[in-house]
């Protein structure tokens, strides 16, 4: 038999699951490379952090979201280096030479040089961080009973998110829900007029991506759960004792959650010229890098120009990205042309906490409870697996009736793994 | 209003929490330390080393379980000592003064002095273990699939277990049927003939505990399995390479799992003659530590004899020790006297597997799919919270029709927490 092309797939996201399925019936060889054995479901990773599902529930391992494409080798390794020369990928187990090159991997908490921020503060783009931040918060709590001095005490109740994007007016709407209905329960020694969540945006609104009424509309939900929203405001510098903005003001607090940018991650030697804003790679209409058409770079890590403005960094896109990708090598193997790649948006959307989202569909607005259910449908869509979507199903039912989030284990860093 | 007495009780696990029940409506002042801030259902903790849970299923906040009891406080720390004479604990927190003490603090480990097996292999007592257990065998899978050679592929897919107690039969059970139904999907380079899990056991015979006809059954079951089972030889040596049995016999493996013994661990000060064997502490008909009749001693952490036998390391007597203990003290207030302790044997259970378990209540023993079911019954009757109840049953259900094991991300040190 006659040794089929390799294509190499670094990345097992949304972009590289997504091209992996359109290779499925392609007389290629594909090999995806992670780092990690699973795939996570990025968008409901707050919900981690915020305690109301197990880190099990948004992810699946790799080689069972695969079993089903006899062509398809999965290497959990870490991708260190591309040589585009002799077109080879090279990971921390093994080198790949490859025919095809798929680079989906992804974006990762851009601290924009901010060292301060990067030591003292957590991102949110990974499950380390996730569950990071749950025991962080707890155990925040856990001190708290112990402390008299009430300023240090006051620091330890504060927790400050820095960005009023999705993932920052997610998380803080979580966490002010959990702190609002759940841990007065537990803490009764705790006085909870202490506690506080922080929203800080140096943009002069939140969810600036939306519609203005919507992120008004997220803006008032977060406010009437009792997060404190701070616009037009930057982080100048984050030390021992909280957050330094650009007026001069403190935010005295023990948590920092970074959620300010993303910046694109890729094992490719790229500087200057090749890359657009956010260290993203530019790429033809083909998502290809010029030089190298063998060569794809989708999702995040790509900086795809559609009508004057550079697609964003969402799930969808790296969906798009990969599905193109799939039928762009099948047609590249009959010496086909394939059309450049169109992305067509279905529209955005964000949820603020127990029964209410905003979403964005081009023209049309939604928010409040109908929000809400459209945002649960389509996450239960996208969730990879029956059993996932079964388990957050179940977490969000008990969420809503009981007020509850079920989820509140400190671990220790060396446990949970 | 009087000041009231105060209960410390030192560890929240089944005697603990038993105990703090026990004292709901007595008129004193509760506290239970722990190190960590829930409660383990121990007895399943091998499930999740298996896959089949996720941790938050079998692990519970201390602080939702004791929510309705409002005398009681919740401190997480380490207790590091006691001083009997002050009648004062020490943690790693605050000094807590008590006036009755109860030490529910169960078991460690035992290496029985063996350095090399210590370091060299994984325990089963904490949900760090069982995850890092989880992680290890999936990651020995991973490296597996990128070795040339035979000899050290075969070692990272053996899987020893030393130790046929319930726990090591339990573990080797899950692990057999996780390889034989569920990983072949995953790990299609993989033959699994290379694969096997070799369970080690000193004594002539799996669960010395239970009628020899149960445990030859739990063997036959095993072996039907694909677990080989080496009756009458212990561990010489743990090396890189693997075991070395007293006959000298090596089995060459990269995981052992250490089942063999365990010994009580407590922050009593105690030597020689106040311990019994596995370092359990004696107490008196009334669990009292002679010399401090307000130091109660439960669980595994007590060398309690009836009938002329120490009662065993089980949750059932925990349990019971700890609402004695709740009754006890409440009667000391009232200048009563109680009863002695009492431990009514309702049996013991060891699950070898989908649809297998034995159980032995008194003079009847039973086996197979009704063991089974009886099993699952009982403990799910035990797991603490009703969501936990739902969640396992979800999985156990899921397992038993699909033959899957839903939990397997290999999450990293750091991770997970």
């Amino acid at each position: 038999m006659a040794k089929l092309p390799h294509v190499v797939i670094v990345g097992a996201g949304f972009g590289g699951l997504a091209a992996t399925r359109g290779l499925r019936r392609v007389d290629v060889d594909v090999t995806i490379v992670d780092r990690n054995n699973y795939h996570l479901f990025q968008p409901l990773l707050y919900q981690v952090a915020s305690g109301l599902l197990d880190p099990s529930a948004i992810a699946s391992p790799v080689r069972t979201i695969v079993r089903r494409s006899p062509n398809v080798d999965v290497l959990r390794a870490e991708v260190t280096g591309v040589d585009l020369a002799q077109r080879r990928v090279i990971t921390s187990a093994e080198t790949l030479d490859y025919d095809y090159l798929v680079i989906a991997s992804g974006s990762e908490t851009d601290y924009f040089g901010n060292e301060d921020a990067r030591q003292r503060s957590t991102g949110l783009k990974d499950l380390s961080e996730a569950l990071g931040l749950r025991s962080q918060l707890l155990g925040c709590f856990e001190r708290a009973t112990l402390t008299a001095d009430a300023d240090a005490r006051r620091r330890l109740l504060t927790f400050a998110v820095v960005g009023a994007g999705p993932t920052g007016v997610e998380y803080s709407g979580a966490v002010a829900e959990l702190i609002k209905h759940v841990l007065p329960k537990d803490y009764r020694r705790i006085d909870f007029t202490e506690v506080s969540v922080v929203l800080i945006e140096a943009g002069d609104r939140v969810l600036a991506t939306f519609a203005p009424r919507l992120g008004r509309l997220a803006e008032r939900s977060l406010q009437r759960k009792g997060v404190r929203i701070i616009l037009g405001r930057s982080v100048r510098g984050v030390d021992d004792q909280g957050i330094v903005l650009d007026s001069g003001e403190r935010v005295e607090t023990s948590t920092v959650v970074w959620t300010a940018g993303v910046r694109a991650t890729t094992p490719l030697d790229l500087e200057g010229d090749a890359l657009a804003r956010s260290r993203r790679v530019k790429v033809t209409p083909e998502l290809n890098l010029s030089s190298h058409p063998e060569v794809f770079v989708i999702g995040d890590a790509a900086a795809f120009e559609q009508a004057g403005a550079v697609l964003p960094m969402l799930a969808p896109v790296a969906i798009q990205g990969g599905k193109y990708v799939g039928k762009a090598i099948a047609a590249r193997l009959k010496a086909q042309e394939s059309p450049p790649f169109h992305y067509h948006d279905k529209g955005t959307m964000a949820t603020v906490g127990r029964g209410a989202a905003v979403a964005q569909i081009g023209p049309i607005h939604i928010d409040g409870l109908v929000g809400w259910f459209i945002w649960i449908f389509v996450h239960l869509l996208y969730l990879v697996g029956f059993r996932n979507r079964a388990l957050a199903l179940w977490s969000w039912a008990w969420n809503y009736f009981f007020w509850d989030r079920p989820v509140r284990l400190i671990i220790s860093a060396s446990d949970d793994r």
